[in-house]
């Protein structure tokens, strides 16, 4: 039986969605793996639009499911559909949209509030006992809504997201770009990607880890 | 010295942009091989929005450069700004955006306009003894805008396109997924890409060789 691994997207751009390398490093990997990745998105608008030559906001409404279907070729599902028990795996790359769209982490700090359908589905993949994977800054998402089964996830070096996930009731864990954690109870493994970079092939070391690893832990 | 090389996007997302896994896969073979990839894009409004969800267009108006930073994490430049002296060799993904935007090939077929400030540097590569190399739809582009010097392009087994290739005065040459095909006269290196398909693990292969190609020709 071929895997099914749901990869949680939040919009198309590393500063108002899914960081793009990160999510198309994560599809490369399951692909190479033999196992089908089934990319899903939340119907929402997003946080922001933001001018990635400039940085800031262009003041331009975009939703994050059809954004989404960017990375994913037109094929992805609204994660309002998606139960636990359709996907063997679930695994979230980073990019702000994690902290803007699936959460308002980049808003709120350790008191964010998850996305609804977000919440439901990591509540229900981890109740089901099935591996979860976290690039980037989305460990911020699992820290925040797994917080009472404390979560160990790595975040890279910074100070002020690392103090945040304590304050989260989860456990920062120290980690190279080139390397994942493995929470073996949660069943969690997580990698920095470009919260640490450099570049496009440091960071798809890390996550060829972790998708194999994520993989490895299916049942 | 570290090898330059030009990364000529079209926009973000494959209906009317560059198609994202493949300039993904541009970037991750690039930064392997030990280059350097300087990512450039004509500063245009797009000729179409579409959603990728539906498939239809969303009416509204996106810029080329600006959607391209998406791709390039903000780091873009506009293609009016970039002189072949300063690259060893240009790479174009492929993606709809490169026959609706670096060219109206998407309308306009054999009778084809290249984007002036992309004529200009394709001219300038060529001129030099640069090598290009050209993924997916975007030899069609290189076909058009060198027609002169009787490209030998891939388009993978698309009968129409093909057909509108030999029209403009190029020699289209089958090629699986897999494979790339090496126009020596002309350095130019092509290869199918989501022409073919089926897969970005597929896709991947392709893309790899042709970079790796692509940085073999350069002086």
């Amino acid at each position: 039986m071929t895997k099914r691994v749901g990869v949680l997207l939040s919009g198309c751009g590393v500063y108002d969605g899914s960081e793009i390398h990160e999510a198309v490093l994560t599809l490369l990997a399951i692909d190479r793996a033999g196992a089908r990745a089934i990319c899903l998105a939340p119907d929402m608008v997003q946080m922001h639009v933001i001018d990635h030559l400039t940085g800031k906001e262009s003041g331009e409404r975009r939703n994050v499911l059809v954004e989404s279907a960017r990375i994913a070729r037109g094929e992805v599902l609204d994660a309002a559909t998606v139960k636990a028990s359709e996907l063997d795996a679930l695994i979230l790359p980073g990019g702000f949209g994690a902290a803007k769209n699936l959460s308002d982490f980049a808003v709120k700090g350790s008191d964010a509030h998850i996305q609804s359908d977000v919440g439901r589905l990591l509540q229900e993949m981890a109740a089901a006992g099935k591996p979860i994977g976290a690039i980037c800054i989305s460990p911020v998402v699992v820290a925040r809504a797994l917080s009472s089964r404390q979560p160990e996830v790595t975040i890279g070096n910074d100070a002020a997201t690392a103090e945040a996930i304590v304050r989260m009731g989860a456990m920062h864990r120290s980690c190279s770009v080139e390397t994942i954690h493995v929470d073996r109870r949660n069943r969690l493994v997580s990698t920095p990607a470009y919260m640490l970079g450099p570049g496009i092939k440091d960071v798809a070391v890390g996550i060829e880890k972790l998708v194999n690893q994520v993989l490895a832990m299916c049942a």
